[in-house]
């Protein structure tokens, strides 16, 4: 990886120990790096104190944040190679350490910035993250949180894993309800985030069985994870308000994600078509344009742009590869705040707190108030306060 | 079961063997049987020559099936009991044997109608299917066929398993193929359905191993199923043109739906709060009001109210719980079309003969021309020409 003597002298005069700095991938999107830098631009006119580490072809880039006048708050960092989305994450693995993406999980790894966020390849993203930076002591898969809009005082629920891996275990289900709630406070300020498991069915006897077991564990886990667990839930509870975090393997959350998505998308794009179909609807349009313009942001994907990898030694979001300037402008705002909240210790701390309980004190799980219940599971016990 | 001596004259008087005769449950829904009838009776208007068994409380349809002058073409079949959306299956099959449910799938069963239709509990509603109709030879779990409201030319594409079983290995995802292409030619008039199979992604190398070997089945079955195969399909994929009949096992499908369901009830309430907002939005909803009646009866959930049992021996429809007239005039609609082009018989013999010859020729099946390749399955090759 080759890095660019003169944006080595930016970083010098821009960047000081205090700041918020972010990492940015800038070549790994289908649009190439101009909207990027667009979203970035936006994002720093409102965040003045945010530094960017901006990782691509050095040519490309420099024209962009001169023309936006950028350069006092970001630093290029040339890496000549793009990560494709078709590359495998293995081949990336391997002959990757001269991309954008690599440099731009490096410098979380360096501590040189505290997130990184890229549009690239997600498979590829994860492997390289897992690699650099490592998974978290008790952790065994990573996941990817993705915000869902929902009925919620704040908009969104949080539902992982959105897909990091086909798989996962009852054990790996209750370290993503660990991790999801740890999210959901640092994110979302929810001091006690309401947890549910996916499943086909609210009744206890419904489901695979490995969710029985998963539900137990989560109950049992919830005075010491902060978190209320409300039992399992259904896919229609996604945009519900009675819970905060929803928690299912990588297969079963991409669909429902995807499922959403494309729903979403179908019924926008027939409201347009039933807008534009007679003269009065036509008139009708503009009339409620105001109000339509309202409603097309709150149900527009592009503001809840931005999965976060959980449960490495820092933190990676992942924009979609399609993001226009509004996609990774939410991304980058949603890689602030985590950064501001110090959220990658705190999640840290909160894991290995609750690994390290399990394993030393096996006996008080087993007699904890809120064992096996999920209606006692939200009683008082905690005994870290901490926001993690 | 007691049977009415009154309904007993009813039937000799209204209903010849020629006739369709659909079986209804009226007794199963979350707002009893008022709304079953009030469908009941618009359908009845639009096809005079259908028939219609009802199944229930006598004391409580008489005077529902009188007030809509509907005696002439509505048998009522006296069933004292209820099946609770509470029971479990296994008491169901125990000690239903009286309930409305039970008695509305018997008359099925002994050739009297040629689908039933129920409201009731789905899990309740399988088990007795399943012990009383029989499964088709060579289909080892039945499956439920939902449509999902799609850009295709008839609006609507199929998934199946939408939640019978939560479990399918790689034989049951292919006669989820097999039988979903049979379903989609008589119900939606395609010959040649495009299948795909639900994955996280739509490259060769993603997804559970058990749906590698599925694709691999899928793909050399599509001669003879007289299908298309087109390979991995993703979420985002349900409401698309590119494909008819989605794969996938009964978990995935049930949190799917439901998600679909979460997303587009979300967003239309969305859209009533944002024409409610303002003066201006207000008289914009009065003007375009024509553009929005169509619209909300375009992505309107109770116009595809019907998950079709597949895999018996005998057409079952389940309605949603809470379908109100309009929903359970589509189940009934949808019922008619199905006893109307024979389909329960067609599919029987489209399973047993594609489990004939996958037992009977397995040489035929390796040196076929569509093996293992889908890109090629699309290939002549079809012997059985029948639209089944």
């Amino acid at each position: 990886m080759t890095t660019a003597h003169t944006s080595k002298q930016t970083a010098a005069e821009g960047i000081s120990s205090g700041d918020i700095v972010l990492s940015v991938d800038a070549m790994g999107g289908d649009k190439g790096p101009a909207p990027i830098v667009a979203g970035l631009s936006h994002f720093l006119r409102k965040r003045p104190g945010a530094r960017v580490l901006l990782h691509g072809d050095e040519s490309q880039l420099r024209p962009l944040v001169q023309k936006r006048r950028l350069s006092g708050q970001v630093e290029i960092r040339h890496a000549p190679d793009v990560v494709a989305m078709s590359d495998k994450p293995s081949h990336v693995m391997r002959h990757g350490k001269a991309s954008s993406m690599w440099s731009a999980i490096e410098a979380v790894r360096d501590g040189e910035a505290q997130v990184c966020v890229s549009c690239g390849n997600t498979g590829a993203l994860m492997a390289v993250s897992m690699i650099r930076l490592r998974k978290v002591e008790g952790v065994n898969r990573p996941a990817i949180a993705c915000l869902w809009p929902s009925r919620n005082a704040s908009g969104f629920n949080i539902m992982l894993d959105a897909g990091a891996d086909i798989r996962a275990d009852q054990d790996d289900l209750l370290m993503y309800a660990l991790m999801g709630a740890s999210y959901a406070r640092n994110a979302m300020g929810l001091s006690r985030p309401r947890v549910g498991l996916l499943n086909v069915g609210v009744e206890e006897h419904k489901g695979r069985a490995e969710l029985k077991v998963a539900q137990d564990l989560i109950a049992r886990a919830a005075s010491r994870g902060e978190y209320e667990y409300i039992g399992f839930v259904e896919g229609g509870d996604l945009p519900s308000d009675r819970v905060d975090v929803i928690v299912t393997d990588g297969f079963t959350g991409n669909v429902a994600l995807k499922t959403g998505e494309g729903t979403a998308n179908l019924i926008s794009e027939r409201l347009r078509e039933a807008f534009r179909k007679t003269p009065l609807s036509r008139i009708a349009a503009l009339l409620a344009a105001t109000s339509l313009r309202r409603l097309s942001k709150r149900i527009d994907p592009r503001r809840v742009n931005g999965g976060v990898f959980l449960g490495l030694n820092g933190t990676v979001i992942k924009s979609h590869g399609s993001a226009d300037e509004t996609g990774v402008r939410a991304a980058v705002e949603m890689a602030y705040q985590l950064a501001e909240s110090g959220f990658s210790k705190r999640l840290a701390a909160r894991v290995a707190s609750a690994a390290a309980l399990a394993q030393d004190d096996p006996d008080e799980e087993a007699t904890e108030d809120a064992a096996g219940s999920p209606a006692s599971a939200g009683s008082p016990g905690a005994k870290d306060k901490k926001k993690s």
